[in-house]
């Protein structure tokens, strides 16, 4: 199981990576088989190859994260609110998140879920 | 599939139901074979009769929630961070949550889980 602090700097981590625009560096948080569905009922990405892939065209849009709360962990899960901000459409735009990781004992994420929808979309 | 106005209306409905204290009105919200995880990673209740018990014991501690932010809906999911504050240990608290419902077409939820752990229980 991992521990709350090594959850808590997966998180930070995640973050970090989308502060400096590096699709590798997010990539890298994941486990070789994982999955990421984002936003929650589209197609699971599945495998570093289309994580990597996924993440860059997300940075691509020049999107930043910032934490709405603090992270919640438990058991081998952590879920935290945070803030979406990119360019959309031409136009400054901010979307309210909650993502929940699944975390093995290596600290890598195998399950990856986003949970937001059109209401959570505004312009700013 | 439910509509994002759908589940919004349950999340107001289960925070409505803990400012009242009445067990029956939460459990009301489910769906007959419904599970909750609460917090994720202990064993889950399962059916209405283990939810009512479940949240009379939750509300006899004079828990009372308070939403942290907008919903996100996602599919036939909702997330929603919250604050509970309560009585523990004779001491005001307030524990940090996320819970995430998925709910049916007929706007009952069948699956609840709670995402908190001792780093977001505070006095206060």
């Amino acid at each position: 199981m991992p521990t709350p602090e090594q959850m808590v700097a997966v998180v930070q981590a995640y973050v970090d990576a989308f502060a400096a625009g590096d699709a590798d560096a997010a990539a890298a948080l994941f486990a070789e088989g994982a999955t990421v569905e984002d936003p929650v009922g589209t197609p699971r990405k599945q495998g570093l190859d289309e994580i990597r892939a996924f993440y860059a065209l997300s940075m691509a849009t020049g999107a930043k994260l910032e934490m709405l709360g603090e992270p919640r962990c438990a058991a081998d899960y952590v879920a935290f609110p945070f803030a979406v901000r990119l360019e959309w459409d031409g136009r400054p735009t901010t979307i309210e998140v909650i993502d929940t990781f699944r975390i093995d004992d290596a600290g890598k994420i195998t399950e990856m879920r986003a949970f937001f929808g059109p209401a959570n979309m505004k312009s700013a």
